[in-house]
């Protein structure tokens, strides 16, 4: 990682954003859709009216206190547990999207095989942390059984760290189950995070009653969550960045709160997923610059918090995988990246603002991904070793090379190319000559030959016997007790 | 601006970088091509042996605290001026390419027709700042006075202030006399920075003698150069990129120094244009991550002597505008762009690896350009005026709405929305029925529409009747004395 990052705004209007949310989170009040979670904070200071709670500024910051500033999440192999922390930038794919880009360049719904496919693709990513989630929402799969399928094919799949299930206190508690029975047991769960999972607050100001059933069970278990705002900022946010990221502010802070009052260190991740409104469009223009300020600005306010932060990732407005969803995705990844985001969704594949994954545009993502690892120095050795070795000032090998020389032949040149140079998978080099031999390809195409020879290719992490058995009963009996009869819906 | 940028390195291994630059200087030594440079030089206390001249520390180190922290680049309008210091961001179109990307994705040989094309493309452009340059290479001009033309061209159709020429001593003068006549005298040149040229270094360590004339011309008018290294790491510099670095900030302090031993307090901007060499293809790698770290300490090593740095870019090796051109250009400029370099050269339409130049990439470039500078807040009042004022937070604004409402019909919406979103040109943002009845484009058939729009609408600034005769006259003048007779080369 290197010395210092970008900090988008000064300490004066840090403080000035906390102290604007606190009043709002004590005067206006946040909404939870949730008894339970009413009743939660009510035990903890919180002044209860309807649905309404008003959360006393001193609760908040005491609450804050219990958060824990960085965790491990362990994976199914153990070499793949990752470290959520203040310096980490730990990548997840998309998620929630409803339709896949199918051929001529048009959306369809997507099914459980596209599902596999994805979790096949980040299983062999070597930049993508995290699999799972809803990558894409299986339309063919029973809505009552997707989420229990898709970690299913998730866990058996691949031995990654995964993402949880949001679908309410049933979808968590599914989730907490099938994560006991490949850990070993719900203490060996309760005792080390095992999967993260995404809590999105609804802007503005309140939380919905299936999200506050699944932020309980996880925090209950100890498990991490992202607490998420996803405020739009001209219709379900202030028009101005600075409103929007103080609304987001108390919108996360309130379920953070939430989370500590129902167990005390329970691990959260700030989410700063706001974005703005194409006023012309009367869109959601998720690819916009003012969404990566909104992004950065919420990776400072994780740190003023000592939280680590969400943010960023391969998002754009474009329904091809083009120049647009090129120059937006690397925006808001790198953008991230060097405001210090720790944890990003959308790291790959998502495109249509939200709508469509992609596989092709998840290669291309890919790609995007390796090159901001490659500039923040996440290979190897830091890269601050690779400025500091004598080695590598090379001052012996230019005295040597001497004006007008070259350095194609020397041994230094042989011995350190492969390390110090990251080597592309999407992006053409060639000469044009070669580039015209080889059928004069675009990033698209080449893209999706990349995509099929690494699906074609995937061969599963083993997954031990008696754990598959394990959770393929867990799925069947919950088919049953559900009242599932046909895993895949007709039609 | 935010508040604090990208470091990568600590200052350590700055304070490494520059002494191990040193000893290079006065142990290796440079090689420069021009006897009036080695005289210079050995003025001030070089050891000059055949062409190659040795510069100890110390004369290095007093030469360069007389190169100005910032200057203030004239243009022939003067709301055109830019300052160009150690917290701009200025903008200048891609340079020095021989081809120019022609129907069905097709290089061809760029002309004098295309360089107006590219003139009018920048004088049109609400994001960048400096115009002309070899933009492209008019090959149907007479080598002789291609120059002369291209600064002809630019001075007429645009106001904005101007890249001059490199092509050796007589380039540089004609600039000179060319620019003079604009402002009214060499006296008047002499007293401001009016024109800004490049001068590059040829790595390792030399400096040839087409560039040291304009260089000594130039610093002898007291204009600015940007003085750049562009070293391929693996080729003709270390592959290390810590090497490359260190090779690069010998070749930069040589040309810096050399401008100030002509006359101290040229302005010079530190140019760090070095890439790596891509081994499997044994092509330069303009887009690679790689070369995003060399600039970004680039910028540091400027910020360290306290002069501007150049650096950055659009820069892709694709052949075509796809998702590489957008994600390797968005990459690089961006990067540049946190990490406080202060100019930029290629910022928009360069592609294939500095080979040619696209209309349609140009149009891409300037919709990138644009959306970094609005990350930066590059736009009215600085960006943190717009997070601190109490209309900004919006506080009273969410206390109206409260809960569960919306923000689309409140007067604070409507009175901000204009001002606080950057409006996009290329980018699509909207509804997929929408999209679809406008012909399902993808961003190069838009950019393609846009270009043709802009210059068909193109309607260049006034220039004073008694000027324009000035500069033909000159034009004609030059050309007699050369001897050349037609302008354009015949086939």
């Amino acid at each position: 990682m290197f010395h210092s990052h970008v900090e988008y705004l000064s300490p004066d209007t840090l403080n000035r954003i906390h102290k604007s949310s606190l009043d709002l989170l004590e005067e206006v009040g946040v909404v939870f859709r949730s008894r339970n979670a009413r009743e939660v904070l009510a035990e903890h200071g919180a002044r209860v009216e309807g649905d309404r709670v008003y959360l006393p500024a001193k609760m908040v910051t005491s609450l804050l206190e219990a958060a824990p500033r960085e965790f491990r999440l362990r994976a199914r192999n153990p070499q793949n547990d990752v470290e959520i922390s203040p310096s980490s930038f730990v990548l997840a794919p998309g998620y929630g999207c409803p339709f896949v880009l199918g051929r001529s360049h048009t959306r369809r719904r997507a099914t459980l095989a596209d599902y596999e496919i994805f979790v096949k693709l980040v299983g062999s990513s070597p930049h993508i942390d995290i699999n799972g989630g809803i990558i894409v929402e299986p339309h063919d799969v029973d809505p009552l059984v997707r989420h229990i399928w898709m970690l299913y094919l998730t866990l058996s799949l691949s031995d990654k760290c995964i993402v949880g299930s949001s679908m309410g206190e049933t979808g968590a508690k599914d989730t907490i189950e099938m994560m006991s029975l490949v850990f070993g047991g719900h203490e060996e769960v309760q005792n080390r995070p095992s999967v993260i999972s995404l809590i999105n607050a609804t802007a503005p100001l309140c939380y919905d009653e299936r999200m506050l059933g699944a932020l309980m069970v996880y925090a209950s278990y100890a498990q991490p969550t992202v607490i998420a705002s996803m405020a739009m900022a001209g219709a379900t946010g202030p028009v101005t960045l600075a409103g929007t990221v103080t609304l987001q502010n108390a919108e996360v802070l309130a379920g953070v709160v939430l989370a500590q009052a129902v167990h005390p260190g329970a691990p959260v991740v700030y989410g700063a997923a706001s974005a703005i409104t194409d006023m012309r469009a009367g869109t959601p223009a998720i690819g916009a610059p003012e969404n990566a300020i909104i992004s950065s600005v919420g990776a400072q306010m994780a740190r003023y918090y000592g939280i680590p932060s969400r943010g960023g990732g391969c998002l754009t407005d474009s329904k091809v995988v083009d120049a647009q969803a090129g120059y937006e995705s690397m925006m808001h990844l790198l953008a991230a990246a060097v405001s210090g985001v720790n944890f990003v969704f959308h790291a790959a594949g998502v495109m249509d603002s939200y709508m469509t994954m992609s596989f092709e545009k998840f290669v291309v993502d890919d790609e995007i991904c390796g090159m901001v690892k490659r500039f923040l120095g996440l290979r190897g050795a830091g890269q601050e070793d690779c400025f500091t070795a004598d080695e590598a000032l090379a001052t012996d090998v230019v005295r040597r090379v001497g004006p007008g020389g070259h350095f194609l032949l020397e041994d230094h040149t042989l011995k350190h190319h492969r390390r110090e140079f990251w080597s592309p998978g999407v992006s053409d080099r060639s000469l044009l000559e070669v580039w015209r031999n080889l059928g004069k390809t675009d990033a698209f195409e080449r893209s999706e030959h990349i995509w099929r020879e690494r699906v074609a290719g995937y061969r599963p992490p083993r997954l031990p016997r008696h754990v598959d058995d394990r959770l393929r009963k867990y799925v069947e009996t919950r088919q049953q007790e559900l009242g599932v009869k046909d895993l895949l819906l007709s039609g």
